[in-house]
């Protein structure tokens, strides 16, 4: 764990110094615990999204995609349950007077004695100030985010900022069924932004007020609903695996009968070992199984009838929903900490350096080639904008000519580009160029005409 | 304006009906002038922004793309004037009690009758209940949307959804100089959502309190703003143009120098004939020199030093700034309108019969090809599914096997499919397919291995 703590500190850093993520409104003494997406950030998270939505939706028959709008009807979260529902207790420490949920200071004195604290949160000393028993009773606190449309800041225009993008697909699901002209079983996923008016967000992106998700329900028949269940763990749990996240790194787990949300027969959380203080293990994303809870609930409230008529069994019913639902912002987190390593490179005279890596999946890259003329201001600066010009139509490419060659490799190793192009002198008489793959540090020299192809041949489908 | 009025009444109906946009919250009796994307719509928009995102940032060496929050700092908001000045007059009528702005009324009695009224609001009837001289005084209303954040629903909380993506790059505009190591000229280009809290959102997707941005600021050398503003003006004018919209539906509207934002030199807008009802032309995208006024700003409020060091002229001065914005949501209905149109097709008795288009670009088409087996149920199918799959991998594909096939072809052309597959008894014998291409109906037999190439070769780059 002190080595993914420090790892984690470098990550922060590299994160703001290369442009992936920098504290929100920084120049304003920044917003807590809020974060921007830089140049390579936004293109990391484009790509993990992208990934997602082809092996959700593009790949599949039985699953569309859906975009629909944050702020719903405020009916919408009443039947939903989210307005009574929602909630978290709220408790302050009355000797620093900051203010933390209940259940999480609990859990993590379960992670650490590994049993309940006997006397519940006074038995406990504040995390951030050290004083013991000074939690006050714990008070229910709403999560969800309102605003008010229209003139006047009264009840009339109340409304609610989504706290998932699940209720929106829910309440197109008759829309979408009948447009699509989809059958049971068939799935509608969704990546969207979710606001919650977090009492304890921190840990870098891992837990923010503002976050997008990608979420999945899929819809089918009642008492078919575990057997699906079950295929949608192995799946999402697959495509981690699949985009190169270390096996040992991932686990499930499942929630306890007693603790599961109110719509919920069953959830299980794919986990990731972030090495958190307070937590090695973080959640990815929870895998539920909702029952027709939502359906019905929406059906009843509306007035809509949300059934199906299943013409194969001649039966009327509605459908039990499973829902695979992910956090963007997280799973970037992850994905960039189970990339970072540190090995060794030789410098300029051949002796091995320290260097860092980010060993990303290629399809996840925020940059797939760096075009590097080995001089600049010289002839080999037109050729190499060149070539970065005929690259960037197909990917993004960086150029860049400023500082020593190992240098510049090292630049692009730490944001994990697979494929440097080095524009040298004998590039001049051959036409050709050297292009280097990161892992290896392999070089091979190519004809200039056939760097696409090269690249194309080496890198996977779907970059 | 009959035609057009009467082909946005026909597309609102598609709309819905093939999944392209809902009423959101539909069951509940409707969010007022609120939508959401169903599974074509989503593609749709996701292709508008994808083009906007090549052409503008991974295409262009001088330009990077960023992912800020949506609630920003309350210090953004008050610096960037939006606290004060991002107000509209607003009017309610005494007989109806409905409410409208100000300045859009007499601009649809300008519009109407080339000249201002004599006696300002006085002189308009009501264009809901038809009263005269019914509207009280106007009143300055501010556009903000309020959200509280934290515990207690106070000032100590108070938070903006942001009205604009542009201010989220003003305060990071120094990381990502220095992270993306960039000089002046250079540009920075978002993709986001925002909000307004709209007094007379309506006309579809037109304007909505909740709307897609796609901004771009471009940071140059003061006095070498207006020749880049052309620039930008030019450039934006040839993106609508080269994806496939009418010359004659285009327009720029420069705006009058008395009516500027409180922060631009120049404005000029691009405008598409709409043909709403009470002003036939509407506004796609503002291209604005904003100059120094949001880098000084910032500057003097936040006390950040956010002036450029330009070592080619040796001279310290802070940038001018020309922003192209456009909006998502009204940029997909303006492509979808534009390319709506009736023509003819012949039956299956070879006679002709009338059939709606929408004429995509295939690049903005939300399915790229449609696999049809002539018949159900037969051993054509499974060779049908196979290849659906296969395509599924480089394209947004459908699978149609339901009823006959001109009407299958017809549900195609709706929604811009550029190319069916037709999988017929002739295929078990050759191993080849019917392509037909959605424009000039043309049809080609290909052989089955080579239908992704086919494609390929002739759907445009970037697809």
């Amino acid at each position: 764990m002190a080595a993914k703590s420090e790892a984690m500190d470098k990550l922060v850093n590299l994160a703001k110094r290369r442009g992936l993520v920098y504290p929100s409104s920084e120049i304003y003494g920044g917003l807590r615990a809020s974060w921007d997406y830089g140049p390579l950030g936004v293109e990391l998270k484009q790509n993990i999204k992208r990934q997602w939505w082809r092996s959700m939706v593009q790949e599949r028959d039985d699953i569309v995609g859906l975009d629909s709008s944050v702020i719903l009807a405020r009916e919408v979260w009443e039947a939903s349950g989210h307005v009574q529902a929602f909630v978290d207790p709220l408790t302050e420490c009355q000797s620093c007077h900051k203010r933390f949920r209940a259940d999480h200071l609990i859990e993590a004195y379960e992670d650490k004695h590994g049993r309940e604290p006997e006397n519940g949160l006074a038995d406990i000393a504040c995390p951030n100030c050290g004083a013991k028993s000074s939690f006050t009773e714990p008070k229910m606190f709403n999560g969800l985010l309102r605003t008010y449309l229209g003139p006047v800041q009264d009840e009339t225009g109340l409304a609610f900022l989504r706290p998932e993008t699940a209720q929106g697909i829910f309440i197109n699901y008759l829309n979408v069924q009948q447009s699509a002209r989809k059958k049971i079983p068939f799935g509608i996923g969704q990546i969207g932004k979710s606001f919650r008016n977090e009492i304890t967000p921190g840990n870098f992106i891992f837990r923010t007020r503002e976050f997008e998700q990608m979420e999945m329900e899929f819809f089918v028949k009642p008492g078919e609903d575990e057997d699906w269940h079950q295929y949608w763990i192995d799946q999402r749990m697959q495509w981690y695996l699949d985009l190169g996240v270390g096996k040992d790194n991932l686990r499930l787990y499942e929630h306890p009968q007693e603790k599961l949300s109110h719509y919920s027969k069953r959830t299980v959380d794919i986990e990731y070992r972030f090495g958190f203080q307070g937590g090695e293990w973080g959640e990815l994303e929870g895998v539920a199984n909702r029952t027709d809870y939502d359906l019905s609930t929406h059906s009843e409230k509306s007035g809509a009838d949300l059934s199906f008529f299943d013409q194969e069994s001649n039966e009327r019913y509605v459908p039990y929903v499973i829902e695979p639902a992910a956090g963007v912002d997280r799973t970037m987190l992850m994905f960039m900490l189970d990339a970072y390593r540190e090995d060794e490179a030789p410098n300029a005279k051949g002796k091995m350096e320290k260097r860092s890596v980010m060993a990303l999946d290629p399809r996840l890259s925020p940059v797939k080639a760096a075009v590097l003329p080995l001089s600049r201001n010289s002839d080999l600066s037109p050729k190499a904008r060149d070539l970065a010009a005929r690259l960037r139509k197909r990917w993004n490419t960086e150029f860049d000519d400023a500082g020593a060659i190992g240098r510049r490799y090292r630049r692009q190793d730490e944001i994990g580009t697979p494929f440097c192009v080095t524009v040298d002198f004998d590039t001049l008489e051959d036409d050709a160029v050297t292009v280097r793959e990161r892992d290896t540090m392999a070089q091979e020299r190519v004809s200039l005409d056939r760097v696409e192809t090269y690249l194309f041949e080496r890198l996977p489908a779907g970059c």
